[in-house]
């Protein structure tokens, strides 16, 4: 059906040059999607002279600037940052101010870690000055290596090596009868959001948590370490917030803004916060422990780069870890900077990326903090040139991202109703390097997205970024079926967005359609959460020359203004329902691998296949055997999918509908009316009463997993209890998420009828 | 077809307890294949006061006898050992003695291995001995770390990691715009026999070879090395020959046996000698050279496990490397014993495993050795208490397999002509631990095959070895449908054999039908081919109470006694078309996917996804077009498989037929014509030119790969080819495989008519 319907609009697209997912992009005078032909051509104008004006330069003397000292939340220099960027802000033409919010952010008291048998050592938790990176010497100025959020302890037990912490690593050691139960656990980064290992440690037994970085993942098994090179060298540690994963922001404001006087819960108990202590090390400090460890030999896939056997424990090894905290309040300074919409000022276009690091964040955050700025200074130029968007564009560099996304949870639940009522778009970026684009965000914006692939064109191949991510799907790709639509479909797939930076406060919590968009991918890193990841680094060893930086600043600013300057808002839903089938799809394939796995697990108790294959003398125990999952009512879902595509569809041919000669005018009533629909359209798909157990994440399509973190999981409701064999709860969930899709067709009609009226 | 087949026989044999490969095994009183009701009663009643006979003390001893000094080709302990063996068969009551052969045996002259740049490094090229372990102190009498038959050379130049130095490996070379040329390479052990690597670099253009254990394949990575653990501690080196792959045996007398007098070829441009000069090093000499290398930084699949970032070069180390040999002529003592047969006397039923060992051996080859000797007590001690084999039993203890399977194939070639005529099964063993069974060899043993399996116990376990080979592999399987053919198949599929033991000259070279068998899995070895792999590392670390070595000798001394008594030879050909049947599906199945593999990447050529995909700091280059392969003429194979298919089937019935009342009872003087048929199904698959380039090899089905060594290439005539893109010679191959598809047809339809003529 959907092919079909694509060949129909490219055949008529030849005709009229109008915009639509089958859209052949570059060709130069295509009319804009949402725009008059009039009005597609001076857009692109101002959008040519837009991305001639980010300057290299410039994004270099911003990072020099701003990762010039440690910049935490609570430093002066995270204040003194803030503001400068309002000053520039102002200076370049924007109606700014700062925002401030006091929240919970815990620093060391007191941190100690040693294995206290069979031999003594005393891990040094100290990353050490490196000569020439004059940065890294600032000592006095940097937080401590920590976990943020780490709950306060002082144990004292037999430490257990748990391979990257998950769940599937306690399913093996089940396997081979090693329990945590009151031993400190050692695991290593990765593969996971780092607040998830401490967690699974403790609903596993452990009492304490240690997180390491092993060089398998980022240190001289990846490359050089640093300074030879850019990965991590032997002192050096991933600090980072270990929060659990029921919301984000201020863990004593779940859902309200830390104002002055607003209510918050009792530290104690508070449900994000760790109950055991976690303490993060280098891989210096973790080798001495990981050798002491006796027991068995960890398994294959377990095994990092230490030139030493890895065991599982327990056995010799004895570790005693304190980690106490203050529990301070500390003030944010969110800096929000306006430049006016001339149609439609209740429209926003909003922008973000966070200021805060854990040290001097070069990379993370101030790559992407400067192509914002360079974007606002280019924006700001344009105004004064005459350029007047018609929705108001709000940036705002935020605080508080890497605690937890503080400050813009805390911003977007301040303004919870405002933004309800006048997002229309969010679009975030982190860090940013050398590379390939990445793209994720809301399906609906999907063709949006590639549309402004097509227009950015690659620092080091002079080919469109849209080209060069095609190619790398391409080369990526594990399947020929993969290969042939990646080579076919006229849109790249944009990713759902999990969790990992500041959308999602306004996508998961508001329903604001959001992107995120960055460059990278060529360059491996190894300074992440590190003392060593400043301007030095970054300048050796990433994006050296900024020319991707560069490139992200033309990307978003071009994204920022096409959407500010629509007359319609391009959203485009045939993309979006065909991805929601996808996880439909998913959904039901993931039912009938969960019967195939029980079916066939039994099977092998049945045949004694387990107790044929323990080794006496690394014995392992048979898994337990799996209740054989029912057959679940999909139907409402099958439905309500169908209910979706029609009304994606009808959108579809409305607005071809209301083309003439290929033109789109729409009187500004319509327009007006129609986009107050779109804007909607988002919001169809949260629900107020939240996800089952998290209240806080109100989005049905995309969702950060409980226990992935960043990972996404999309249709969790249904997803995540069928992934943890609940399947009365996955099948209860069912008609709650079929209704969010009929009332996303709902809204998506709602559209189309404006546009069939408006076409009569 | 088949499936019905069996179905049928099932049936049949629920009535008639019938042998046949439907069989259900365990059924007490089964009757075995190829033997009348009442003889197999009686058989089964000697089959079990055999297996009763190995003693685990008696493995112990003959071990610690055999391993108490080095032992390889020339040393006084090598003779001593044969002349003690020679002694012990003749007090088991065997006709035994001593055949000795002259043979090219290169020890190191000179070795030198130094870094001169960046910096001075020389390699110790010497393994520590270790306390507590008396042998390894023995260091007057043990061989020097060498490769065999490395060329002679004095060179010096800059260093390549090349990774496991393959051919995909120096694609990725060429992707990257590294060659060899002039270099001297260092590749680390693994993924194929060592002789591919020197072999592979020499036609690179590189004039030195290093290879190096690294601690991710053998050592620390593993497990606990030496003396805590099995595994490889840092000064280990695996010793090992790297002749190229043309020929096994003495390199001067290909094809003759190198007895006084043979004609030999003169050591200069012998075939199979490298051209280069080849050392292999420890992990701790090879650290500090791979340390030094510069350039690019190697893929992460090319990453060991040493404590380093591995670099590929070339860059700033450069080395020196110097090997020069006494290229001596040493003398082979193969212990040759005889139980003479009682009624098919010139039907020969072999066994062997070597004794030469690189150092003192213990897991390779003693631990196979202690077993074929037990079963040689024990046969003796059953022929003292009456029991007379029909056939006559060999037993052979070859020398010099580690140079290059020298004894065997020295032997071999010397009694060929009476080889032809008489032999019926050879039966290999070599290195033996904890575990699980492993049988490979002719698949018209199969079922036989299957059938010991089936009665012997596993010492850990206490079920049948056949059933918990069936769990290993149901536990293994890649696919559900994997798992069904493992589960619903009657008989588990043998693996075709390669190359790597003495197996070798029975079956490829002269068409005998043979079997390789040992026990293994459980125990992470690291002491291959070093001074470590003695007793007391085998005492501590593999299988320590000999438990397997006995279920060795009862599974290989139950199929010799089986085989040697049989009234008709146990063969079954439907599982061999089987077997034929998915190795011209592979080369179909290949063919097709070089078809996509060239479409494929001729389109990304096209398309500019290399291009784009390579890093301008990093930079990849395209690969080069590849020619489009041609449909190919599998007819005739497909055909000649048809007839080997129908022919099998004929047998089958045929022999169905024969059976009266479940019963087998044919005239002594058909059972000898039809034996004598059937030995030569086997000789069917030989060609007298043998493979194409490797008149050596003349086994159309089985063919030790060239650039794999030890891996298998079935029906290799064509398969290389085709793997080699040279689509012409693979399609010339097709009808001369499928003429001996039809030989074995025609061969075993002879055994057939005498089968249906007794029946009528």
């Amino acid at each position: 059906m959907r092919k079909l319907g694509i060949i129909l609009v490219v055949l008529l697209c030849l005709v009229s040059l109008g915009a639509a997912p089958g859209q052949t992009s570059s060709a130069p005078q295509a009319r804009l999607a949402g725009y008059s032909i009039a009005a597609s051509a001076k857009q692109r104008e101002w959008e040519e002279k837009f991305r001639a004006l980010p300057e290299p330069a410039n994004l270099r003397a911003y990072m020099q600037r701003l990762t010039a000292q440690p910049h935490h939340v609570g430093s002066p220099y995270d204040k003194d940052n803030a503001e400068w960027m309002l000053a520039r802000f102002k200076e370049w033409g924007w109606d700014a101010h700062i925002e401030t919010f006091d929240v919970l952010f815990p620093t060391p008291k007191e941190r100690l870690l040693e294995l206290v048998a069979p031999t003594k050592f005393v891990a040094k938790l100290q990353e050490a000055p490196v000569a020439g990176d004059t940065t890294s010497g600032q000592q006095a100025l940097q937080l401590p290596t920590y976990n943020a959020y780490s709950g306060d302890g002082d144990v004292t037990a037999p430490l257990i090596y748990v391979n990257f912490g998950l769940r599937e690593d306690y399913e093996t050691l089940d396997r081979m009868g090693i329990s945590v139960k009151g031993a400190i656990v050692i695991a290593r980064y990765g593969h996971a959001w780092r607040g998830i290992k401490p967690k699974v440690a403790y609903e596993h037994g452990a009492i304490g948590c240690i997180l390491y970085s092993d060089p398998q993942q980022d240190g001289y098994n990846v490359g050089d370490v640093f300074p030879k090179g850019g990965l991590r060298p032997s002192q050096g540690v991933q600090r980072g917030a270990v929060t659990d994963t029921q919301y984000p922001g201020d863990p004593l404001t779940p859902g309200i803004g830390s104002v002055p006087g607003a209510k918050r819960i009792a530290l104690k108990g508070a449900p994000t916060i760790v109950k055991i202590p976690v303490l993060p090390i280098s891989y210096a400090d973790a080798q001495p422990l990981l050798a002491a460890i006796t027991g068995r030999v960890a398994p294959k896939e377990w095994r990092g780069a230490l030139p030493i056997t890895y065991h599982i424990g327990p056995g010799a090894a004895k570790v005693h870890l304190k980690a106490l905290f203050n529990w301070d309040t500390k003030p944010l300074y969110d800096v929000i900077a306006k430049l006016p919409g001339s149609e439609y000022p209740d429209e926003w276009i909003l922008r973000g990326n966070h200021h805060d690091a854990w040290v001097n964040g070069a990379d993370d955050p101030i790559s992407g903090q400067v192509a914002l700025l360079e974007e606002a200074r280019a924006l700001g130029e344009l105004y004064k040139q005459g350029w007047r968007p018609k929705r108001t564009i709000l940036y705002a560099a935020w605080d508080g991202e890497e605690p937890g996304l503080l400050g813009s949870t805390e911003w977007v639940e301040t303004h919870a109703e405002e933004l309800r009522q006048h997002a229309v778009v969010y679009i975030n970026s982190d860090s940013n390097g050398r590379g390939f684009i990445y793209i994720g965000g809301s399906h609906s914006l999907e063709n949006f997205a590639n549309a402004i692939e097509k227009d950015i064109q690659d620092p080091e191949k002079k080919i469109s970024v849209w080209k060069r991510d095609q190619m790398w799907r391409i080369d990526d790709a594990k399947s020929a079926d993969d290969r042939k639509e990646i080579r076919n479909r006229e849109d790249l797939r944009i990713e759902a967005l999990g969790d990992g930076s500041d959308y999602s406060p306004f996508l998961d919590h508001l329903g604001v359609s959001s992107l995120a968009i960055e460059y990278g991918g060529e360059d491996d890193a190894g300074v992440y959460h590190s003392i060593y990841d400043d301007f030095y680094w970054f300048t050796h060893y990433s994006d050296t020359d900024f020319a991707y930086g560069r490139a992200l600043s033309q990307t978003i600013g071009t994204a920022v203004m096409r959407l500010a300057d629509s007359e319609v808002l391009p959203y485009e839903f045939t993309n979006f329902a065909d991805t929601v089938k996808k996880y439909v799809d998913e959904l039901q394939k993931l039912l009938k691998d969960k019967q195939e796995e029980a079916e066939e697990r039994n099977k092998r108790l049945e045949e004694g296949v387990y107790t044929a294959m323990s080794d006496p003398k690394n014995p392992t125990l048979p898994p337990p055997t799996l209740e054989r999952p029912p057959f679940l009512n999909f139907a409402p879902l099958q439905n309500g999918l169908e209910t979706l595509t029609a009304s994606a569809e009808r959108y579809r041919k409305a607005m071809q509908k209301a083309e003439k000669n290929g033109d789109l005018v729409l009187s500004p009533d319509v327009a007006r009316e129609l986009n107050a629909k779109l804007i909607l359209t988002e919001r169809a798909l949260i629900v107020p009463e939240g996800l089952p157990g998290r209240a806080w994440y109100k989005h049905q399509i995309y969702t950060p997993g409980v226990y992935t973190g960043y990972g996404v999981k999309t249709l969790a409701a249904i997803r995540e209890p069928l992934e943890e064999r609940k399947y009365k709860q996955a099948e209860a969930a069912i008609p709650r998420v079929a209704q969010t899709l009929r009332d996303s067709a709902a809204a998506i009609d709602a559209a189309s009828a404006i546009l069939e009226k408006a076409a009569q």
